[in-house]
């Protein structure tokens, strides 16, 4: 039976369509490990082919996670931000950082496969980029995103994650922050502590949970076994994550990314971290938290022009899966 | 030079690369025509396989288009609609028409080298679907749109556009209705109509124009060679259109899909018409128009996360190659 549901965060209709289609009934572009890494600029070998390295980690006496330039950035470290009129139009210099995370020294290892003090290290790589990057009062955010797989976007197969500084905060994280203020201002509470809530009342969505984390399928997910990563306790910004907490989010990431591999082998996939702004008003009623996007399904006209999703597999059928 | 443009209309800030990437530098999944029509439904032939015929227009004592039941329709045309809360989240019945217009009797003819008396007629079915489904006051909207090539998320290759008819306004018309509405309160001017103007005086980014239309690369694109075509006059409602207009629209439409598959040859494409809701409180400043959206580039982690996007050739540079 059809069914509209509405994300209560993006306020976005999303439809089921019924059916419950099963993980082998979906056919979807793989994932490919290069081998080849001759020329692969991620490699120890190549190192010379990176000209910056900004930060690195090492795990037993060797180098677990490393932060470089993008040889191909979006936009540009040392530029004034102007901003002007084009006629009616708005533009701005394209001033921010595009930066490269290098997962691990193993060009075949994928992302889930790494050791949980492996995946420690990334994130912690990402911590102290945004650290950095809140102490510069010229930018307002900073995305961190994975692209897995060649279907994913991603054009190198060697593991990697990215960051983007912006000096404007992403329309997609504003809507959130502005959805999340107004249940706030009707009810005092935050939204995304109310879903969770609601989540271990229902149980039927959660895939799992431990100390710090719970992870879930959202109720109205734009893409077939969507799955988030929520802290449990209420915390807006992922600058303020502690080592403890370090520790769980690597393991419960690489648990989630192991279930979903396991339903759908060679999965691409991209994942997203969503926080707070650097200049945090919305500690009260905003809850950071991780939106991990399988590439099993194409996205077409019908999305595009509407902002309407269309899933042909439950949230909780899903979750059924990967439990 | 890196820049940030803001699309005036859905106030998405995207991010133009600057380095001018040429149409020969994108490799893309070509739509490849599928000559197998043995068991194509859409094909004279197996009319026998699909159930219902709801309209169709004819060319020369032939048929030239057709309007079906989706055979795997994302929503139910005969259910009352039922809204109820599931704990903190809302739900309704998932009521609403999915159709399908094929768009010719011939198999092997892509939709752009359709004569223009055959894109007429398609259009003609628009209108007629349009006007009958604003009749029923229990739906908001209807969303004509069309995906060309596999690539572009349509499974059948003989040539087809959808339509899809809801019970609510689709997230991305409204977000455009409330900003047009904004920019009206704050100017007394429609958006469009302003953003037209200012497009005949940088001449730069059209494409073509007729007697009723204006066709143009927009200031602030998602994707590369995105495309919009606007009534020049001011006009909500496609809902409205004129007999004269049909024949200027199917001529424009013909033509910018011509110039589209001449610099990227079998490119594949979305297209989706934009109009008022049926419910026409946005007479004043809303504007119709349609978005052509070429896929040459994958959507990845960083716009899904984001709603930003980044484009590798400016809007300037991909009219001059249109034009």
């Amino acid at each position: 039976m059809s069914e509209f549901r509405k994300d209560p965060i993006s306020q976005r209709w999303v439809i089921f369509s019924g059916g419950e289609k099963k993980p082998e009934e979906y056919s979807y572009s793989m994932a490919e490990i290069n081998s080849d890494s001759e020329n692969c600029p991620f490699c120890e070998k190549n190192r010379h082919m990176i000209e910056t390295e900004i930060a690195s980690k090492s795990v037993n006496g060797r180098w677990a996670a490393r932060i470089v330039n993008n040889k191909f950035p979006a936009l540009i470290e040392n530029i004034n931000i102007e901003k002007y009129a084009d006629g009616i139009y708005d533009q701005m210099t394209g001033y921010g950082y595009h930066e490269v995370i290098i997962d691990s020294h193993d060009h075949n290892i994928p992302f889930h496969e790494l050791s949980q003090i492996e995946i420690e290290a990334v994130i912690e790589l990402f911590l102290e980029r945004f650290k950095t990057f809140r102490r510069d009062k010229t930018l307002k955010y900073v995305l961190f995103f994975k692209n897995f797989g060649a279907p994913a976007g991603a054009s190198l197969s060697h593991s990697h994650s990215q960051l983007v500084a912006t000096p404007v905060v992403p329309k997609i994280v504003m809507e959130e922050l502005n959805s999340a203020k107004k249940y706030f201002n009707y009810k005092e509470r935050c939204i995304f502590c109310d879903l969770i809530n609601q989540e271990f009342i229902d149980e039927k969505r959660i895939i799992t949970s431990n100390d710090s984390f719970i992870a879930i399928v959202p109720y109205a997910p734009r893409f077939p076994f969507e799955s988030w990563i929520l802290p449990k306790i209420h915390e807006s910004s992922f600058g303020d994550i502690s080592s403890y907490e370090i520790s769980n989010l690597a393991s419960v990431l690489k648990d989630v990314l192991n279930r979903l591999e396991t339903v759908f082998p060679k999965l691409p996939y991209n994942f997203v971290i969503h926080t707070a702004p650097f200049e945090n008003h919305c500690k009260d009623y905003y809850h950071w938290h991780i939106e991990i996007m399988p590439r099993l399904t194409k996205v077409a006209g019908f999305e595009w022009g509407s902002g309407f999703y269309i899933t042909e597999t439950s949230p909780e059928h899903a979750a059924s899966y990967l439990k």
